[in-house]
């Protein structure tokens, strides 16, 4: 087992009516309150009304419109309220965007730089404001973890920022709350959450026990998602996915592990750095073809071995067959699961062309630090796996 | 999913080596250490040594020969030097045993009474002296827990405390502290660990997710204590158990179940009261004959589903068979697990007659809440269980 360092000290609500902590959880740390949120879907299921209700003793200040794959523009706005109206605690109603949002803007409020520049030149977070987030959908798991992403149109990038600083002091989760997510938007957010696992699981090195609480998450997400999108309203199956989507990504599946590159991710950044689309399904798209991309003929035994694993215990094929034929039929099942949902499978199909495939390919190999991942990718690599994508 | 709370906020440090974080960790609170240990084996592996070499600079002072099964005698000793020289920082450095002497410590020491009556009374900690773990024995899960056990030889009682307070705040888990740990103690350590899983398990309602968590937890230990009994040096061996013993009774595994009671926790913290008994080798006697006391022909559909899918998905028996023949094989192969290990599976073995089977039925009964478990056992119930332990 590799050595580790973890903490993961979010203080979580889970289940029904658990947003009546709220006040309670934002009192510890003070009364002015920056609200970030995105559209109007938590106006239109209430829970817009029962925070401001709750939060009545407040002074809450309002950042809204925070857009999928959020925006740089959106922070500087938080920056500017919360120097402004000496915020003090930023609470985030919404999902992976509108909390990555609020991360950001929590520490860049301290930074004598500017936004961007702190996130691209990973300029260090000394302090940063408290952060409490209520969930609304199940995908990138920024809930319960220290890292936030955002995107930059004018310089067509997206880049990640980690620090301990910026991790949830509170997250209420309650799977209520995504009741009305739409069947797309289920099915992408859980393939995000399926890639989390994917990126820890096909690595270089990984204790039993990584990959056996890998795999029981893996199985989670793929018995609950048609459920759930089946009958938006089963509670059961939103509960399940809400908290695997919490634990597969800060790390405490992994731990022990060698984790050198989330692949897919580096690459799908990418993408999102010139298109707007929604990451869960460019996820879908480029893990295909990046695992069949490198269960090449070079593949050696390691990678067959990973495959074979993945394809038994999580897919549960007979594992008399040969190694090869088990990974090859690991990714059919993964690629007619993802199809099952009504994910599109091409960038084609997204009306994404190859245009940008040089600079997204640099970038993902610079960025996502590709060249040091399970299977290392150069630029001609990723280019090749984004052309299999058209 | 049932309603939860969950905050695991622990400073982790694990693998080789880590050790060498200690002084940072113990300065952020102090620099007058309460150093808890048990008898000499941290002396033998130069553990010790290590420790008051690092702590040059600190002020230390010792409370050493905490037996198993940890007396309120130490704990009352541990109090005194605590308010004598005004300790900062409690400092456990062993197994769980070590470790709950010192959570205990560090919570009485700011108490009016007794630390007896504040655990039998369970008042409320309203302060706790910091801990910190290096953990020398793969078993409890104190270290990444809240809880801790007592016993007292007078009034024949083991009874358990809990307080967010006396969570430790940093553990140093380093699988070599572990090489030396004899094959008959690593045995009773991992039959902890699974036990703790089992307790989880077998409830009243548990999610999918928290299931799979279980069973992948259970098969890395059935996996790697074997090895770690053939190879005491096996660093891989060792880490997997190190990790499992953290994880299995911090309760991420099952977070959303519904848990009533720790049945066989119940009965052997009484056996615990009027004898020395090694726990786990207590909970291996215990966890056969509950298991087959519970599998009779009342057995309802619930049960039977809850053993079968233990049976199925931890010990690979064949799912077509039919669901009683794979409940009974699954308690059948636990028990031959546990007998290849070395662990005398009777009471009798261990020297126990049926002296104090009727007071500890009455005790087990009430202070383990026996009556609301899963299967719910009376005091009769456990009496039957304890003679089939004979």
């Amino acid at each position: 087992m590799e050595n580790f360092q973890f903490n993961s000290n979010t203080q979580i609500f889970f289940g029904k009516g658990q947003i009546s902590n709220l006040p309670n959880e934002i009192k510890k740390y003070g009364k002015k309150v920056l609200l970030v949120y995105g559209g109007g879907s938590i106006k239109k299921i209430g829970l817009y009304d029962t925070v401001i209700n709750l939060l009545k003793d407040f002074e809450i200040h309002e950042l809204n419109g925070v857009k999928p794959n959020p925006k740089i523009e959106s922070v500087r706005e938080g920056v500017k309220l919360c120097r402004e109206h000496s915020i003090e605690v930023v609470l985030a109603v919404g999902g992976g965007s509108v909390i990555d949002c609020a991360k950001i803007i929590s520490a860049a409020t301290f930074c004598k730089e500017d936004a961007w520049d702190m996130i691209k030149k990973s300029i260090k977070t000394e302090t940063a404001l408290p952060i409490i987030t209520v969930l609304t959908l199940s995908a990138t798991g920024s809930e319960y973890d220290a890292g936030a992403i955002i995107a930059n149109k004018s310089e067509n990038e997206k880049l990640g920022y980690e620090s301990e600083l910026i991790r949830p002091k509170t997250s209420i989760l309650d799977p209520e709350y995504t009741f009305t997510v739409s069947a797309y938007q289920t099915a992408a957010g859980s393939v995000d959450i399926i890639s989390h696992i994917l990126e820890q699981y096909f690595v270089p090195y990984s204790p039993f026990l990584a990959d056996k609480l890998c795999e029981a998450v893996l199985k989670t997400v793929i018995k609950y998602l048609p459920k759930a999108i089946e009958n938006p309203k089963d509670y059961e199956a939103r509960g399940q996915l809400m908290w695997a989507s919490s634990i597969a990504d800060n790390g405490i599946l992994s731990l022990g592990s060698r984790i050198t590159a989330f692949s897919c991710h580096g690459i799908e950044h990418e993408l999102n750095g010139y298109y707007d689309t929604t990451h869960g399904v460019g996820l879908a798209i480029i893990t295909i073809r990046w695992m069949r991309y490198i269960l090449n003929e070079k593949a050696n035994e390691e990678i067959l071995k990973r495959f074979a694993n993945y394809g038994i215990n999580v897919w549960d094929i007979d594992s008399n067959l040969e190694k090869l034929e088990i990974s090859k039929k690991s990714i059919d099942l993964t690629e007619k699961f993802f199809k099952s949902l009504g994910i599109p499978m091409s960038l084609t199909e997204l009306g994404i062309g190859e245009e940008h495939f040089e600079e997204m390919a640099s970038n993902s190999v610079k960025y996502g630090f590709l060249e040091y991942a399970f299977v290392p990718l150069d630029k001609n690599d990723v280019i090749k796996i984004l052309k299999m994508c058209l």
